[in-house]
Protein backbone atom coordinates (compact mmCIF):
# COMPACT_ATOMS: atom_id res chain seq x y z
CA UNK A 1 0.00 0.00 0.00
CA UNK A 2 1.28 3.03 -1.12
CA UNK A 3 0.81 6.43 0.94
CA UNK A 4 1.56 9.97 -0.96
CA UNK A 5 2.55 12.14 2.12
CA UNK A 6 0.52 15.56 2.21
CA UNK A 7 1.68 19.21 3.14
CA UNK A 8 -1.33 19.06 5.87
CA UNK A 9 0.01 15.45 7.25
CA UNK A 10 2.94 17.31 8.48
CA UNK A 11 3.09 19.82 11.73
CA UNK A 12 5.33 23.02 12.36
CA UNK A 13 8.36 21.20 12.56
CA UNK A 14 8.07 19.88 9.21
CA UNK A 15 7.55 16.19 9.71
CA UNK A 16 4.95 14.05 9.81
CA UNK A 17 2.50 14.10 13.02
CA UNK A 18 2.66 10.94 14.50
CA UNK A 19 -0.74 10.25 14.61
CA UNK A 20 -1.58 10.21 11.14
CA UNK A 21 0.81 6.91 11.54
CA UNK A 22 -2.36 5.26 12.84
CA UNK A 23 -4.27 6.54 10.53
CA UNK A 24 -2.55 4.93 7.59
CA UNK A 25 -1.55 2.10 9.64
CA UNK A 26 -5.94 1.50 9.94
CA UNK A 27 -6.27 1.87 6.17
CA UNK A 28 -3.39 -0.88 5.52
CA UNK A 29 -5.10 -3.57 7.69
CA UNK A 30 -8.94 -3.00 6.48
CA UNK A 31 -6.77 -3.43 2.66
CA UNK A 32 -5.21 -6.68 3.95
CA UNK A 33 -8.15 -7.92 4.09
CA UNK A 34 -9.80 -6.41 1.17
CA UNK A 35 -6.73 -7.84 -0.71
CA UNK A 36 -7.47 -11.53 0.91
CA UNK A 37 -11.17 -11.08 -0.84
CA UNK A 38 -12.81 -9.72 2.18
CA UNK A 39 -15.78 -7.66 1.85
CA UNK A 40 -16.84 -4.23 3.27
CA UNK A 41 -17.74 -4.35 6.94
CA UNK A 42 -21.41 -3.56 5.87
CA UNK A 43 -21.89 -6.58 3.96
CA UNK A 44 -19.77 -8.83 6.23
CA UNK A 45 -21.93 -8.01 8.67
CA UNK A 46 -24.46 -9.64 6.84
CA UNK A 47 -22.51 -12.65 6.03
CA UNK A 48 -20.65 -13.57 9.08
CA UNK A 49 -21.94 -10.68 11.75
CA UNK A 50 -18.49 -9.24 11.96
CA UNK A 51 -18.69 -5.92 11.35
CA UNK A 52 -14.91 -4.28 12.39
CA UNK A 53 -11.38 -5.78 13.68
CA UNK A 54 -10.93 -2.97 16.53
CA UNK A 55 -7.69 -2.16 18.14
CA UNK A 56 -7.15 -4.04 21.97
CA UNK A 57 -3.13 -2.95 22.02
CA UNK A 58 -0.63 -1.34 19.60
CA UNK A 59 3.15 -0.79 20.05
CA UNK A 60 4.91 1.81 17.32
CA UNK A 61 7.91 2.43 17.10
CA UNK A 62 9.81 5.55 15.38
CA UNK A 63 13.22 5.25 13.44
CA UNK A 64 13.14 8.34 10.81
CA UNK A 65 10.71 11.20 10.12
CA UNK A 66 8.62 11.84 6.89
CA UNK A 67 7.75 14.56 5.13
CA UNK A 68 5.69 15.80 2.58
CA UNK A 69 6.64 14.88 -1.02
CA UNK A 70 7.89 11.72 -0.03
CA UNK A 71 5.48 8.82 -0.68
CA UNK A 72 5.54 5.70 1.99
CA UNK A 73 5.15 1.94 1.67
CA UNK A 74 3.18 0.03 4.39
CA UNK A 75 3.99 -3.49 4.59
CA UNK A 76 0.85 -5.65 6.58
CA UNK A 77 1.14 -9.29 7.51
CA UNK A 78 -0.83 -11.44 10.37
CA UNK A 79 2.02 -12.68 11.99
CA UNK A 80 -0.33 -14.94 14.16
CA UNK A 81 -4.21 -15.90 14.24
CA UNK A 82 -5.66 -16.77 17.96
CA UNK A 83 -8.94 -17.83 19.43
CA UNK A 84 -10.84 -14.14 19.39
CA UNK A 85 -7.84 -11.92 18.30
CA UNK A 86 -4.58 -11.40 15.57
CA UNK A 87 -1.91 -9.81 15.54
CA UNK A 88 -0.67 -7.33 12.78
CA UNK A 89 2.96 -5.94 11.87
CA UNK A 90 2.94 -3.03 9.66
CA UNK A 91 6.45 -1.77 8.41
CA UNK A 92 6.68 1.42 7.19
CA UNK A 93 9.00 2.32 5.03
CA UNK A 94 10.09 5.31 2.41
CA UNK A 95 12.45 2.70 -0.03
CA UNK A 96 14.46 1.17 2.31
CA UNK A 97 14.71 3.48 4.97
CA UNK A 98 12.37 1.92 7.93
CA UNK A 99 10.00 4.87 9.33
CA UNK A 100 7.91 2.91 11.70
CA UNK A 101 6.74 -0.11 12.53
CA UNK A 102 3.55 -1.30 14.62
CA UNK A 103 2.59 -4.18 16.20
CA UNK A 104 -1.75 -4.18 16.73
CA UNK A 105 -3.37 -6.91 18.69
CA UNK A 106 -7.12 -6.70 17.06
CA UNK A 107 -10.45 -8.53 17.93
CA UNK A 108 -13.21 -9.14 15.51
CA UNK A 109 -16.51 -7.43 16.86
CA UNK A 110 -19.68 -7.77 16.31
CA UNK A 111 -22.84 -5.44 17.19
CA UNK A 112 -24.23 -6.01 20.87
CA UNK A 113 -26.32 -8.90 20.90
CA UNK A 114 -29.58 -6.70 22.57
CA UNK A 115 -29.24 -3.48 19.77
CA UNK A 116 -27.69 -1.13 21.83
CA UNK A 117 -24.94 1.20 20.60
CA UNK A 118 -21.39 -1.03 20.95
CA UNK A 119 -19.68 -4.00 20.28
CA UNK A 120 -18.43 -7.08 21.44
CA UNK A 121 -15.42 -9.21 20.70
CA UNK A 122 -16.21 -12.52 18.79
CA UNK A 123 -14.57 -15.23 17.53
CA UNK A 124 -12.45 -15.09 13.99
CA UNK A 125 -14.86 -16.18 11.48
CA UNK A 126 -13.28 -19.57 10.34
CA UNK A 127 -13.97 -17.76 6.46
CA UNK A 128 -12.17 -14.84 7.30
CA UNK A 129 -8.77 -16.69 8.50
CA UNK A 130 -8.95 -19.44 5.63
CA UNK A 131 -8.94 -16.40 2.83
CA UNK A 132 -6.17 -14.29 4.54
CA UNK A 133 -4.30 -17.51 5.28
CA UNK A 134 -4.04 -18.72 1.70
CA UNK A 135 -2.43 -15.30 0.86
CA UNK B 1 -7.63 18.00 30.43
CA UNK B 2 -10.75 17.29 29.24
CA UNK B 3 -11.69 16.15 26.00
CA UNK B 4 -15.24 16.27 24.80
CA UNK B 5 -15.86 13.44 22.03
CA UNK B 6 -17.25 14.76 18.86
CA UNK B 7 -19.54 13.51 16.07
CA UNK B 8 -16.42 13.70 13.58
CA UNK B 9 -14.39 11.59 16.14
CA UNK B 10 -16.36 8.33 15.42
CA UNK B 11 -16.47 5.97 13.13
CA UNK B 12 -18.78 4.05 10.91
CA UNK B 13 -19.16 1.61 14.07
CA UNK B 14 -20.05 4.97 16.10
CA UNK B 15 -17.15 4.27 18.78
CA UNK B 16 -13.70 7.08 18.16
CA UNK B 17 -12.00 5.47 15.78
CA UNK B 18 -8.77 5.68 17.40
CA UNK B 19 -6.19 7.72 15.80
CA UNK B 20 -8.02 10.08 17.34
CA UNK B 21 -6.73 9.03 21.39
CA UNK B 22 -3.13 9.67 19.80
CA UNK B 23 -4.12 13.20 18.67
CA UNK B 24 -5.74 13.48 21.97
CA UNK B 25 -2.71 12.00 23.91
CA UNK B 26 -0.34 14.42 21.75
CA UNK B 27 -2.46 17.89 23.22
CA UNK B 28 -2.23 16.29 26.38
CA UNK B 29 1.85 15.77 26.62
CA UNK B 30 2.08 19.40 25.23
CA UNK B 31 -0.29 20.64 27.57
CA UNK B 32 1.82 18.94 30.51
CA UNK B 33 4.60 20.57 29.50
CA UNK B 34 2.46 24.04 29.07
CA UNK B 35 1.05 23.41 32.84
CA UNK B 36 5.00 23.02 34.34
CA UNK B 37 5.81 26.58 32.33
CA UNK B 38 6.98 25.63 29.39
CA UNK B 39 6.53 28.32 26.51
CA UNK B 40 5.58 27.28 23.07
CA UNK B 41 7.90 25.43 21.35
CA UNK B 42 8.96 28.54 18.95
CA UNK B 43 9.96 30.63 22.24
CA UNK B 44 11.38 26.99 23.72
CA UNK B 45 13.82 27.23 21.06
CA UNK B 46 14.51 30.41 21.38
CA UNK B 47 15.48 29.73 24.63
CA UNK B 48 16.91 26.36 24.67
CA UNK B 49 17.20 25.29 21.19
CA UNK B 50 14.64 22.71 21.45
CA UNK B 51 11.61 22.57 19.09
CA UNK B 52 9.21 20.17 20.47
CA UNK B 53 9.08 16.37 21.89
CA UNK B 54 8.86 13.41 19.09
CA UNK B 55 7.81 10.48 19.89
CA UNK B 56 10.19 7.23 19.98
CA UNK B 57 8.30 4.70 20.84
CA UNK B 58 4.49 4.19 22.01
CA UNK B 59 2.49 1.31 23.28
CA UNK B 60 -1.30 1.67 24.25
CA UNK B 61 -4.03 -0.48 25.36
CA UNK B 62 -7.91 0.11 24.81
CA UNK B 63 -9.84 -1.29 27.30
CA UNK B 64 -13.55 0.57 26.82
CA UNK B 65 -14.87 2.28 24.19
CA UNK B 66 -16.00 5.78 24.04
CA UNK B 67 -18.77 7.76 21.48
CA UNK B 68 -19.80 11.38 20.58
CA UNK B 69 -21.27 13.56 23.19
CA UNK B 70 -19.23 12.18 25.97
CA UNK B 71 -16.21 13.78 28.23
CA UNK B 72 -12.88 11.91 28.38
CA UNK B 73 -10.27 13.00 30.84
CA UNK B 74 -6.76 12.17 30.13
CA UNK B 75 -4.09 12.40 33.27
CA UNK B 76 -1.05 12.84 31.93
CA UNK B 77 2.49 12.15 33.89
CA UNK B 78 6.11 11.82 33.67
CA UNK B 79 7.31 8.48 35.18
CA UNK B 80 11.11 8.79 34.20
CA UNK B 81 13.53 11.25 33.29
CA UNK B 82 16.24 9.22 31.27
CA UNK B 83 19.29 10.92 29.62
CA UNK B 84 18.62 12.23 25.96
CA UNK B 85 14.64 10.84 26.42
CA UNK B 86 11.45 10.72 28.81
CA UNK B 87 8.71 8.39 29.47
CA UNK B 88 5.15 9.59 29.61
CA UNK B 89 1.93 7.70 31.07
CA UNK B 90 -1.42 9.14 29.76
CA UNK B 91 -4.72 7.12 31.19
CA UNK B 92 -7.62 8.61 29.91
CA UNK B 93 -10.69 7.52 31.34
CA UNK B 94 -14.60 8.76 31.71
CA UNK B 95 -14.99 8.97 34.54
CA UNK B 96 -13.90 6.01 36.88
CA UNK B 97 -13.94 4.01 33.70
CA UNK B 98 -10.48 3.47 31.44
CA UNK B 99 -10.61 4.18 28.17
CA UNK B 100 -7.17 3.58 27.25
CA UNK B 101 -3.82 3.98 28.88
CA UNK B 102 -0.53 4.73 26.57
CA UNK B 103 3.41 4.69 27.55
CA UNK B 104 5.50 6.94 25.61
CA UNK B 105 8.87 7.22 25.48
CA UNK B 106 9.67 10.66 24.07
CA UNK B 107 12.72 12.82 22.84
CA UNK B 108 13.85 16.58 23.21
CA UNK B 109 14.38 17.55 19.39
CA UNK B 110 16.10 20.87 17.60
CA UNK B 111 16.59 21.77 14.53
CA UNK B 112 19.43 20.51 12.29
CA UNK B 113 22.39 21.71 12.58
CA UNK B 114 22.93 22.46 9.03
CA UNK B 115 19.57 24.14 8.48
CA UNK B 116 18.64 21.40 6.57
CA UNK B 117 15.32 20.05 7.07
CA UNK B 118 14.63 17.65 10.02
CA UNK B 119 15.48 17.37 13.49
CA UNK B 120 17.93 15.64 15.73
CA UNK B 121 17.90 14.45 19.16
CA UNK B 122 19.27 16.41 22.09
CA UNK B 123 19.93 16.26 25.78
CA UNK B 124 17.04 17.09 27.87
CA UNK B 125 17.39 21.00 28.86
CA UNK B 126 17.95 20.86 33.09
CA UNK B 127 16.09 24.03 33.16
CA UNK B 128 12.80 22.00 31.58
CA UNK B 129 13.01 18.96 33.77
CA UNK B 130 13.68 21.29 37.31
CA UNK B 131 10.12 22.90 36.21
CA UNK B 132 8.75 19.36 35.40
CA UNK B 133 9.57 17.84 38.41
CA UNK B 134 8.40 20.42 40.72
CA UNK B 135 4.71 19.24 39.61
CA UNK C 1 -17.94 26.95 22.10
CA UNK C 2 -14.52 26.91 22.84
CA UNK C 3 -11.33 25.52 20.86
CA UNK C 4 -8.09 25.31 22.05
CA UNK C 5 -5.70 24.94 19.27
CA UNK C 6 -3.12 22.54 19.44
CA UNK C 7 0.24 21.56 17.61
CA UNK C 8 -1.01 19.02 15.63
CA UNK C 9 -3.59 21.06 14.18
CA UNK C 10 -1.19 23.33 12.99
CA UNK C 11 0.92 22.66 9.90
CA UNK C 12 4.30 23.65 8.65
CA UNK C 13 3.75 27.04 8.20
CA UNK C 14 2.79 27.05 11.67
CA UNK C 15 -0.76 27.82 11.51
CA UNK C 16 -3.89 26.53 11.63
CA UNK C 17 -4.23 23.85 8.44
CA UNK C 18 -7.69 25.05 7.02
CA UNK C 19 -9.62 21.62 7.09
CA UNK C 20 -9.27 21.56 10.93
CA UNK C 21 -11.53 24.55 10.98
CA UNK C 22 -14.10 22.51 9.36
CA UNK C 23 -13.62 20.02 11.58
CA UNK C 24 -14.56 22.60 14.72
CA UNK C 25 -17.55 23.92 13.02
CA UNK C 26 -18.75 20.68 12.41
CA UNK C 27 -18.91 20.15 16.08
CA UNK C 28 -20.39 24.01 16.95
CA UNK C 29 -22.95 22.63 14.83
CA UNK C 30 -24.50 19.66 16.44
CA UNK C 31 -23.05 21.91 20.39
CA UNK C 32 -25.44 24.48 18.52
CA UNK C 33 -28.54 21.43 18.86
CA UNK C 34 -27.22 19.62 21.89
CA UNK C 35 -27.76 23.73 23.91
CA UNK C 36 -31.08 23.81 22.28
CA UNK C 37 -31.92 20.14 24.17
CA UNK C 38 -32.01 17.79 20.86
CA UNK C 39 -30.26 14.29 22.11
CA UNK C 40 -27.72 12.81 20.49
CA UNK C 41 -28.56 11.56 16.67
CA UNK C 42 -29.26 7.82 17.93
CA UNK C 43 -31.64 9.18 20.24
CA UNK C 44 -33.18 11.87 17.40
CA UNK C 45 -33.50 8.92 15.28
CA UNK C 46 -35.50 7.03 17.61
CA UNK C 47 -37.40 9.98 18.75
CA UNK C 48 -37.62 11.66 14.93
CA UNK C 49 -36.33 9.34 12.24
CA UNK C 50 -33.58 11.89 11.65
CA UNK C 51 -29.88 10.85 11.91
CA UNK C 52 -27.54 14.06 11.51
CA UNK C 53 -27.78 17.43 9.83
CA UNK C 54 -25.29 16.71 6.77
CA UNK C 55 -23.99 19.89 4.59
CA UNK C 56 -24.82 20.88 1.55
CA UNK C 57 -23.78 23.57 0.69
CA UNK C 58 -20.50 26.08 2.56
CA UNK C 59 -18.84 29.38 2.06
CA UNK C 60 -16.12 29.84 4.27
CA UNK C 61 -14.00 33.44 4.72
CA UNK C 62 -10.49 33.89 6.16
CA UNK C 63 -9.76 37.21 7.99
CA UNK C 64 -6.77 35.82 10.71
CA UNK C 65 -4.77 33.10 10.91
CA UNK C 66 -4.22 31.30 14.09
CA UNK C 67 -2.04 28.95 15.71
CA UNK C 68 -1.26 26.90 18.64
CA UNK C 69 -1.51 28.00 22.44
CA UNK C 70 -4.67 30.15 20.85
CA UNK C 71 -8.45 29.42 22.39
CA UNK C 72 -10.47 30.12 19.86
CA UNK C 73 -14.27 31.05 20.15
CA UNK C 74 -17.76 29.93 17.97
CA UNK C 75 -20.19 31.82 17.96
CA UNK C 76 -23.40 29.53 15.92
CA UNK C 77 -26.84 30.48 15.29
CA UNK C 78 -29.70 29.28 12.74
CA UNK C 79 -30.02 32.20 10.80
CA UNK C 80 -32.81 30.71 8.54
CA UNK C 81 -35.02 27.77 8.44
CA UNK C 82 -36.34 26.50 5.62
CA UNK C 83 -38.77 24.04 4.42
CA UNK C 84 -36.25 21.13 3.92
CA UNK C 85 -33.19 23.10 4.95
CA UNK C 86 -31.86 25.47 7.32
CA UNK C 87 -28.91 28.64 7.36
CA UNK C 88 -26.10 28.00 10.23
CA UNK C 89 -23.66 31.25 10.60
CA UNK C 90 -20.48 30.39 12.71
CA UNK C 91 -18.01 33.28 13.23
CA UNK C 92 -14.81 32.08 14.45
CA UNK C 93 -12.70 34.95 16.74
CA UNK C 94 -9.72 34.90 18.92
CA UNK C 95 -10.74 37.45 21.62
CA UNK C 96 -12.16 40.15 19.33
CA UNK C 97 -10.46 39.27 16.37
CA UNK C 98 -12.22 37.39 13.41
CA UNK C 99 -10.30 34.70 11.91
CA UNK C 100 -13.16 33.01 10.22
CA UNK C 101 -16.83 33.16 8.89
CA UNK C 102 -18.82 30.03 7.73
CA UNK C 103 -22.45 30.18 6.21
CA UNK C 104 -23.23 26.54 5.91
CA UNK C 105 -26.92 25.45 4.23
CA UNK C 106 -27.28 21.82 6.33
CA UNK C 107 -30.79 19.34 5.87
CA UNK C 108 -32.19 16.80 7.97
CA UNK C 109 -31.46 12.99 7.26
CA UNK C 110 -33.06 9.93 7.70
CA UNK C 111 -31.73 6.48 6.81
CA UNK C 112 -32.58 5.65 3.53
CA UNK C 113 -35.99 3.68 3.27
CA UNK C 114 -35.16 0.20 2.39
CA UNK C 115 -32.15 0.27 5.08
CA UNK C 116 -29.72 0.16 2.58
CA UNK C 117 -26.37 2.77 3.33
CA UNK C 118 -26.63 6.00 2.51
CA UNK C 119 -29.29 8.90 4.04
CA UNK C 120 -32.18 11.09 2.12
CA UNK C 121 -33.21 14.24 3.13
CA UNK C 122 -36.10 14.92 5.11
CA UNK C 123 -38.55 17.89 6.16
CA UNK C 124 -37.33 19.41 9.59
CA UNK C 125 -39.19 17.76 12.64
CA UNK C 126 -40.99 20.31 14.23
CA UNK C 127 -39.59 19.84 17.19
CA UNK C 128 -36.57 20.47 16.74
CA UNK C 129 -37.26 23.90 14.95
CA UNK C 130 -39.28 24.65 17.93
CA UNK C 131 -36.44 23.54 20.55
CA UNK C 132 -34.15 25.88 18.77
CA UNK C 133 -35.89 28.65 17.98
CA UNK C 134 -36.27 29.71 21.79
CA UNK C 135 -32.71 29.91 22.23
CA UNK D 1 -5.56 12.78 -8.44
CA UNK D 2 -7.37 9.79 -7.03
CA UNK D 3 -8.46 9.23 -3.63
CA UNK D 4 -9.33 6.07 -1.88
CA UNK D 5 -12.32 6.82 0.81
CA UNK D 6 -10.78 4.95 4.03
CA UNK D 7 -13.15 3.58 6.95
CA UNK D 8 -11.89 6.00 9.27
CA UNK D 9 -12.93 8.70 6.62
CA UNK D 10 -16.37 7.85 7.27
CA UNK D 11 -18.72 9.24 10.32
CA UNK D 12 -21.70 7.50 12.38
CA UNK D 13 -23.77 7.88 9.34
CA UNK D 14 -21.13 6.03 7.27
CA UNK D 15 -20.67 8.55 5.04
CA UNK D 16 -17.71 10.52 4.20
CA UNK D 17 -17.01 12.98 7.29
CA UNK D 18 -17.25 16.59 5.15
CA UNK D 19 -14.45 18.28 6.42
CA UNK D 20 -11.81 15.64 4.86
CA UNK D 21 -13.11 16.80 1.70
CA UNK D 22 -10.91 19.92 2.85
CA UNK D 23 -8.51 17.95 3.31
CA UNK D 24 -8.28 16.52 0.11
CA UNK D 25 -9.25 19.40 -2.19
CA UNK D 26 -6.36 20.92 -0.29
CA UNK D 27 -3.52 18.09 -1.36
CA UNK D 28 -4.97 18.20 -4.96
CA UNK D 29 -3.92 21.99 -4.87
CA UNK D 30 -0.69 21.17 -3.70
CA UNK D 31 -0.38 18.24 -6.66
CA UNK D 32 -1.78 20.75 -9.14
CA UNK D 33 1.46 23.11 -8.47
CA UNK D 34 3.67 19.89 -8.39
CA UNK D 35 2.40 18.57 -11.78
CA UNK D 36 2.71 21.93 -13.18
CA UNK D 37 6.56 21.76 -11.95
CA UNK D 38 6.71 23.79 -9.03
CA UNK D 39 8.83 22.50 -6.20
CA UNK D 40 8.01 21.48 -2.30
CA UNK D 41 7.26 24.50 -0.95
CA UNK D 42 10.78 24.96 1.42
CA UNK D 43 12.49 24.80 -2.02
CA UNK D 44 9.49 27.34 -3.35
CA UNK D 45 10.86 29.60 -0.39
CA UNK D 46 14.52 29.18 -0.93
CA UNK D 47 13.77 30.37 -4.68
CA UNK D 48 11.21 32.89 -5.22
CA UNK D 49 10.36 33.46 -1.43
CA UNK D 50 7.39 31.97 -1.57
CA UNK D 51 6.32 29.22 1.20
CA UNK D 52 2.40 28.60 0.44
CA UNK D 53 -0.81 29.21 -0.84
CA UNK D 54 -3.29 29.69 2.02
CA UNK D 55 -6.94 29.86 1.71
CA UNK D 56 -8.81 33.20 1.41
CA UNK D 57 -12.37 32.19 0.29
CA UNK D 58 -13.66 28.64 -0.37
CA UNK D 59 -17.53 27.83 -1.30
CA UNK D 60 -18.16 24.28 -1.46
CA UNK D 61 -21.75 22.16 -2.57
CA UNK D 62 -21.97 18.54 -1.90
CA UNK D 63 -24.01 16.39 -4.54
CA UNK D 64 -23.86 12.89 -3.20
CA UNK D 65 -22.42 10.68 -0.68
CA UNK D 66 -19.14 8.66 -0.49
CA UNK D 67 -18.41 5.64 1.51
CA UNK D 68 -15.11 3.84 2.13
CA UNK D 69 -13.86 1.11 0.12
CA UNK D 70 -14.94 3.55 -3.12
CA UNK D 71 -12.47 5.57 -4.82
CA UNK D 72 -13.01 9.55 -6.16
CA UNK D 73 -11.09 11.52 -8.87
CA UNK D 74 -10.18 15.17 -8.05
CA UNK D 75 -10.29 17.29 -11.32
CA UNK D 76 -8.33 20.73 -10.70
CA UNK D 77 -7.60 23.62 -12.33
CA UNK D 78 -6.84 27.37 -12.13
CA UNK D 79 -9.89 29.32 -13.86
CA UNK D 80 -8.28 32.93 -13.06
CA UNK D 81 -5.00 34.24 -11.88
CA UNK D 82 -5.27 37.72 -10.45
CA UNK D 83 -2.75 40.39 -9.14
CA UNK D 84 -2.31 38.38 -5.69
CA UNK D 85 -4.76 35.83 -5.86
CA UNK D 86 -5.77 33.35 -8.06
CA UNK D 87 -9.37 31.18 -8.32
CA UNK D 88 -9.40 27.52 -7.69
CA UNK D 89 -11.98 25.10 -9.39
CA UNK D 90 -12.27 21.40 -7.87
CA UNK D 91 -14.34 18.59 -9.08
CA UNK D 92 -14.42 15.36 -7.08
CA UNK D 93 -16.11 12.37 -8.50
CA UNK D 94 -17.11 8.98 -8.57
CA UNK D 95 -16.99 7.89 -11.61
CA UNK D 96 -19.57 10.42 -13.82
CA UNK D 97 -20.92 10.66 -10.51
CA UNK D 98 -20.73 14.27 -9.07
CA UNK D 99 -19.68 14.42 -4.95
CA UNK D 100 -18.87 17.82 -4.70
CA UNK D 101 -17.35 20.91 -6.56
CA UNK D 102 -15.56 23.55 -4.75
CA UNK D 103 -14.01 26.86 -5.40
CA UNK D 104 -11.44 28.70 -3.74
CA UNK D 105 -9.50 31.76 -4.16
CA UNK D 106 -5.98 31.41 -2.55
CA UNK D 107 -3.19 33.52 -2.43
CA UNK D 108 0.95 33.10 -2.16
CA UNK D 109 2.69 33.54 0.88
CA UNK D 110 5.54 34.64 2.78
CA UNK D 111 7.22 34.97 6.17
CA UNK D 112 6.47 38.09 7.60
CA UNK D 113 9.63 40.31 7.09
CA UNK D 114 10.59 41.03 10.55
CA UNK D 115 10.97 37.08 11.23
CA UNK D 116 7.87 36.47 13.47
CA UNK D 117 5.64 34.05 13.26
CA UNK D 118 2.76 34.33 10.52
CA UNK D 119 2.66 34.54 6.44
CA UNK D 120 1.67 37.67 4.10
CA UNK D 121 -0.06 37.84 0.92
CA UNK D 122 2.67 38.31 -1.74
CA UNK D 123 2.44 38.87 -5.96
CA UNK D 124 2.16 35.50 -7.78
CA UNK D 125 5.54 34.56 -8.59
CA UNK D 126 5.48 35.43 -12.50
CA UNK D 127 7.72 31.90 -12.88
CA UNK D 128 5.02 29.82 -11.13
CA UNK D 129 2.50 31.44 -13.15
CA UNK D 130 3.99 30.48 -16.14
CA UNK D 131 4.59 27.13 -15.39
CA UNK D 132 0.88 26.61 -14.84
CA UNK D 133 -0.65 28.35 -17.55
CA UNK D 134 1.47 25.57 -19.51
CA UNK D 135 -0.62 22.92 -18.10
Amino acid sequence: MKIPVEFGDCDPARIVWFPNFFRWVDAASRNFFVECGVPSWDEAERIWGVNGTPLVDTQARFFNTATYGETLEIHTTVTEWRNKSFVHEHRVQRGETPIMTCIEIRVFSAPKADGSRGIRAVPIPADIQRLCSQQ
